[in-house]
């Protein structure tokens, strides 16, 4: 498509504006599945005949059916989230999702196929495959492969997974072909890179050696405990807790690391800490790197990430790198032009404005966003979430690799399982983590990707309005403030976002306790929540998270300090309490839009504040 | 529902008899989603206007959108398994999927809800609560507890994953809090059961131990090696190799437990098995039995396993037993009654007989497999995949676990992140080894449970249907033979089904090279797949597998032997190439309708087999 891409088409819209299209097109295809089996081997009977219709009991079970849908039905209106609002829902990360990947899914289920293995689903397992080297090439992998996983926990593991049974394997080597690691200190076998090890492990495929040394790498349980060190940022996604348990690690392997103010990862301390380690001769098993933070949507300077990998290497000191983009991994997209080269930073502004990327000439990406994006390609695997900046509904989560060899690190099967010339496996299952999965899926994350190229004209589009709405947010919330009944109610966001995602408090003006601050938020969030009332009504919802010492240490504390609090007040509350805003509508980037809905989030808020102010008295 | 349940009318049918009903019920609850949005907070404008809807870019988007689900449509029509075919599919676990499952699904993914966490999916996240009481309740647990997982795969290694962690606590007590265990050998910590180990749980929680004793427990990395052997059927699933590298205990401690010939495990040699290890102080950390195995639907003497585990835990031999019922588990609907009781066996053919379980007045359940079933109640979890024999689209699967308490080992938040009262977690995806989850699968999964009751007149119709089906087909195959151009060809079932799987072989009468009979049953695989040919004109459609001495020891030698083979041609070969049905079709239990395709599908297979011998010659 050369055309500009319009995204407002592709959803199902605030008021169902596309409802017309979108029940068409959904029609259409069950017409197009229906006509398939009526004429698969078109002079077979129908099995159920119209007798059996008119049947009392088959009418009954009808009816019942009906009547299940119908409590269906009811829950959901019931007690389901209004995200669809184009200005009102400023929560968690949701929001309305690409009509193109529910009706291509729905469309796909009629089939149903299971892409653990091709014989199941010969057409989706197909798009899967593509929809993996979509990943790798958005990654700027030219070797690498990618593909779709149950959710950015499982994809975070298996990256762990990875990076287990790939370190592990030099000591396997020493002991099944010791002429390929030759003069070789533990140490050293324990600080080769992934490159290296990935070359090794094809040398000793030429000698048929692979399964023997795979038996004695971690996947046999071998040396485990000798592997190092996990480092993640302090703020830890409870997914790489899990993850390092299940993994066998253990929990006392991974290392927090600090984050700074604008937290993202401290890339200076993480060096501080890897050289005490290796002072000690403990090695790195690998670095975690997030890209859009759960909690913030902050980028971590994935560059200096690299950077000090690419030093160390030098020194000696290795590490596996994985960069964990669950949230934020769509937004590289925004950076490749349509021959997926990456964009020189100071064109974006240019470019963005004339395609319409962003509707003000302005530049809302960071410098050191734009770098981070930009090295990703030079790390060893990373998580990717379609269900999340994909706009694809759950659940489908993703993984992509730097080279397509390591897959054979995690394999269960020989590659004669792949099929000839195809380049697909026959039973995808033996080579990731998870076993049965949706074909659906597939064919709606392929639908998503062919409606919106991963560049800065197709997906690059609808996050970019995701981003200019979040900035306009960003303003607005700055200079907002209130007041109850004689009491001011200030607005203080947190700091201007990374990538789309909008941290805010209320404060009451001169009330200097924070423990008072922290129920204020706390209040506000249940007022503007499931938590209270009725969800249906209510006219502007947020979500809320919690900064704390354990998680966080002082990080916050630039913030907190900002608003008036004493060092003292932040250590005996230990925690400050914000109001979170995953902005991912893809309407408010237009200013008209967004004026149009700021004065009723403003009365919304008003109104919150007063119920919880004058209750109180 | 009180009235007889007709399951002809839960599907869209071979010929979409009912595909009509379908589309009404799509459009009714499509328009009930689109009133939804348009009917929250009413007074918003719409944001989409219809001057932009008209503009030239939305057109060309939204014909950019058509013609990228037309190629989903293409694709799919093209490469797709015809397995919604009533009497000409008897492949690979695949089958036409429950309507109301497809709908509610359909309808939940609007709102695309996540069940990670309950702010995201009140609904939906309140549903799969009910389903996961659902799974506990059919498991006989009566103080258990449930959730819906990606797939088995997911299912068996978060099984796994608890056993790991369980059996490692009481190595932790002796750290954390020895009093707990005062006077107990580390051999006798190793043998605790799990009750034993979550009674002193509970009591580690009443002194507010928890956390300190699960980060020494197998979480923190600690002790891994000493937890002992991990027991699964020489016919292992590929899935127990990888959950056994991937929760770092590693492949070694995996010990097959040989099959019989009836392709159920041999619990005596399970016993002489482990009583070996215990001579050795080598501990077992537990024993996977399966319900429905992936290639025979073989069912493993639950019963005999439990029975082993009591008599060993008298003599201070502790084990976890999980049962991998992913593709069985359904099948325990049979025997429960509408109160939720175990039907005594005897009367069970009177019982299906008067309720339409089966058409015929016959005992086709075995009294081996009713036991088995009867057992999981004893067992400590169980796997169970909702998009097996609950006909319920991909991805679902399942796990129950038989004691509640159990699920604060894995979790990683306190307990208070339950919602007051609701029982339910607010964060669901603290307590389970994946993260973000789709609601719409607990949409789909309860919207089947609540058309389909878990008793012998719900599931239990439907599961009879496909047991009965397997049953005509297997009576149908042994009586058959082909003279194709002089040879004779000669059709021989496998063992009579445990369950609704049947496997056979053809084989040429008086050839007696194995090899001869391996090539031609994979040649006719070949011809009866997507392999060769256009899928959407085959006429009979298979699947097949090969049983080789590394996954199956001798145990098919009884049959190999009873074709006529010499145990010498046996070990020459070292395998038997079979074809493999798994018989899930609902329609074929009724004696008119597969007497309708029995003489198609002896056409069909008269015409592969004189394809393949005739293009030899």
């Amino acid at each position: 498509m050369d055309k500009n891409l319009n995204i407002d088409a592709l959803f199902i819209g605030d008021k169902a504006e596309n409802g017309e299209t979108f029940k068409e097109l959904m029609n259409q295809l069950i017409d197009e599945h229906i006509g398939w089996r009526r004429n698969y081997i078109p002079s077979d009977k129908n099995i159920i005949s119209e007798e059996e219709k008119t049947s009392e009991d088959y009418k009954q079970t009808t009816n019942h059916m009906k009547e299940v849908l119908a409590e269906v039905s009811n829950r959901l209106r019931t007690e389901s989230v209004p995200w669809h609002s184009a200005g009102r829902y400023w929560g968690h990360m949701n929001s309305e999702t690409l009509m193109p990947s529910i009706l291509a899914y729905t469309y796909a289920m009629l089939w149903n196929g299971n892409n653990v293995a091709y014989e199941s689903s010969p057409a989706t397992s197909q798009m899967e495959e593509e929809v993996g080297m979509d990943f790798a090439k958005l990654m700027g992998y030219k070797n690498g492969w990618g593909h779709i996983c149950a959710d950015g926990s499982i994809a975070n593991l298996e990256g762990l997974w990875y990076a287990r049974n790939i370190k592990s394997l030099p000591l396997a080597m020493r002991e099944v072909c010791p002429e390929l690691v030759e003069g070789k200190t533990e140490w050293e076998l324990l600080n080769l890179s992934t490159k290296e090890i990935m070359d090794l492990f094809e040398k000793a495929g030429e000698e048929d050696k692979v399964d023997e040394l795979k038996s004695r790498s971690a996947r046999g349980g071998e040396n485990l405990d000798k592997l190092g060190k996990w480092f993640v940022p302090q703020t830890k996604h409870y997914s790489w807790l899990k993850a390092a348990d299940i993994i066998g690690i253990g929990l006392d392997q991974v290392i927090p690391v600090p984050v700074n103010e604008d937290y993202r990862m401290d890339v200076a301390a993480l060096e501080k800490q890897i050289r005490e380690l290796s002072d000690k001769e403990i090695p790195v098993l690998g670095v975690v790197a997030v890209v859009g933070s759960t909690e913030e949507g902050a980028v971590d300077n994935v560059h200096e990430v690299i950077a000090l990998r690419d030093k160390l290497a030098e020194e000696g000191i290795a590490m596996y790198v994985h960069v964990d983009a669950a949230y934020g991994g769509y937004g590289r997209a925004l950076f490749l032009d349509e021959d997926n080269e990456f964009i020189p930073y100071e064109e974006l502004p240019e470019k963005y404005y004339e395609a319409g990327v962003f509707t003000e000439n302005k530049q809302y990406i960071k410098e050191d966003v734009y770098k981070a994006y930009e090295a990703i390609k030079d790390a060893d695997s990373v998580t990717i979430d379609p269900h999340k900046m994909g706009y694809i509904p759950y659940s489908a989560g993703g993984i992509a690799i730097k080279d397509i060899r390591m897959r054979d690190v995690i394999s269960y099967f020989a590659t004669y399982v792949f099929e000839k010339g195809a380049d697909i496996p026959a039973l995808l299952g033996a080579y990731i983590l998870e076993g049965s999965k949706a074909g659906a899926t597939a064919a709606s994350v392929w639908a998503a990707h062919r409606t919106l190229p991963l560049n800065y004209k197709g997906y690059g589009k609808l996050i970019g309005a995701s981003i200019e709405s979040s900035h306009r947010y960003y303003d607005f919330l700055k200079d907002l403030s209130f007041d109850i009944d004689g009491h001011t109610i200030e607005v203080h966001p947190l700091v201007s976002p990374d990538f789309n995602m909008v941290d805010y408090v209320v404060k009451e003006k001169g009330n200097d306790s924070l423990a008072d601050m922290n129920k204020l938020n706390h209040d506000l969030y249940d007022h503007a929540s499931y938590v209270t009332g009725n969800l249906y009504s209510k006219e502007y919802i947020v979500s809320h998270t919690d900064f704390a010492i354990p998680d966080y240490g002082n990080s916050p504390l630039t913030f907190v300090k900002g608003l008036g609090f004493s060092e003292e007040e932040w250590n005996k509350e230990g925690k400050v309490t914000v109001i979170r805003s995953s902005v991912m509508t893809p309407y408010m980037n237009k200013a008209d839009n967004f004026e149009y809905f700021a004065p009723k989030i403003k009365k919304a808020l008003q109104e919150y504040l007063e119920e919880i102010i004058l209750s109180e008295k």
